[in-house]
């Protein structure tokens, strides 16, 4: 999807330096400062167009959302999202994250959620993938042990690549659902695309993973 | 689904020695020698009618097959599906094994075929199902290392389930394929379970692990 162009996108981003993070890459290993308190971290990686983080960050007032958009058109719509709930858990980050590590210091994340990730459907794609094995290690590093990693996804090959490459990077899989609107779970909170998609009945899948 | 008694079953079976092993348990530690032959032997747990292992049968002669399956009144029409293929690396086993180890050496097994099984799908049940723990326990004494276990299923819930149950017991989940007749695949043969199911247009699911 091509989006216009949106030249207020810099003013408005910078104006709310309460949930944008500004400087983001020098706040490795200072995200409780930044936010203030000792809350668990929970990450966001493709936060798109926020209804995901805003909505958590608004039932979860004991948890910190921090969510990583490279789309500046995108995060805006994210950003006006949580503005809308009035949270000040979030803080949102316009950046292209190649290493999360220059994010982030070992063990500093609680939790990463991986929502409706590109598929990259083609082989020689592989590696852009977000659960490829190279960002796996990632993750490892930076989630705590025992974090999780919750992944949701419509796309029928994404998720079986991600189940695989989850196992044979030796993660543990304790949860997979195929089709999680068919069982009522209110602590879920539904993306944009997760809400689209699955009003066209399409099933939407997710696991819960462990190192 | 009940199924009429077969009055003549039971000599259908013994008529057949030669593919119906009439005495299954004392060949523990034997099955070579009950073929005749070093071929890797593959084993499929609820043979049912029998489509699935007398074409793998056919296909594979340089592969010995072993089929259990419990209800008699089933086992018989396995036999008339692997007798009119003309094959002798089948042998089919009317038993109920609680424990496999009670039927094969450690490693005496190359692979696993779990086909259909019966989904259990009440928490309290849990146990029966031949995915859970104490099931995957004999597979892998009873398989060789790196001895792989190929299940297929139309049940959401079951498949579900096996996933994460081989993952938590440390398993690699190597392949996963959320509806296998959605490509193509020439090596796959149908169950009759998997062609009836698969005609109605529901995904058949299919995964390859090892321990």
């Amino acid at each position: 999807m091509r989006l216009r162009n949106k030249p207020w996108a810099d003013d408005f981003l910078s104006e709310h330096n309460h949930l944008v993070e500004q400087e983001p890459f020098e706040k490795k290993g200072s995200w409780k400062e930044v936010f203030g308190n000792n809350q668990p971290i929970h990450l966001e990686i493709g936060t798109g167009k926020g209804q995901f983080i805003a909505g958590n960050a608004a039932a979860h007032s004991d948890v910190n959302f921090i969510g990583i958009e490279r789309v500046k058109n995108v995060i805006v719509g994210a950003l006006k999202k949580v503005k809308a709930k009035e949270v000040d858990n979030v803080r949102l980050l316009n950046v292209d994250a190649q290493d999360l590590r220059d994010l982030f210091d070992t063990d500093e994340v609680d939790q990463i959620y991986l929502n409706f990730s590109d598929p990259w459907p083609k082989s020689r794609h592989e590696k852009r993938r977000l659960t490829y094995q190279t960002f796996l290690e990632q993750y490892k590093d930076v989630l705590k042990p025992n974090g999780q990693i919750v992944m949701k996804t419509d796309n029928q090959g994404l998720f079986e690549y991600s189940l695989a490459s989850f196992s044979k990077f030796g993660m543990t899989i304790e949860e997979v659902s195929l089709d999680l609107h068919s069982v009522e779970d209110p602590d879920n909170v539904m993306t944009e695309y997760e809400e689209k998609f699955s009003n066209k009945g399409q099933p939407i899948y997710r696991c819960k993973v462990r190192f």
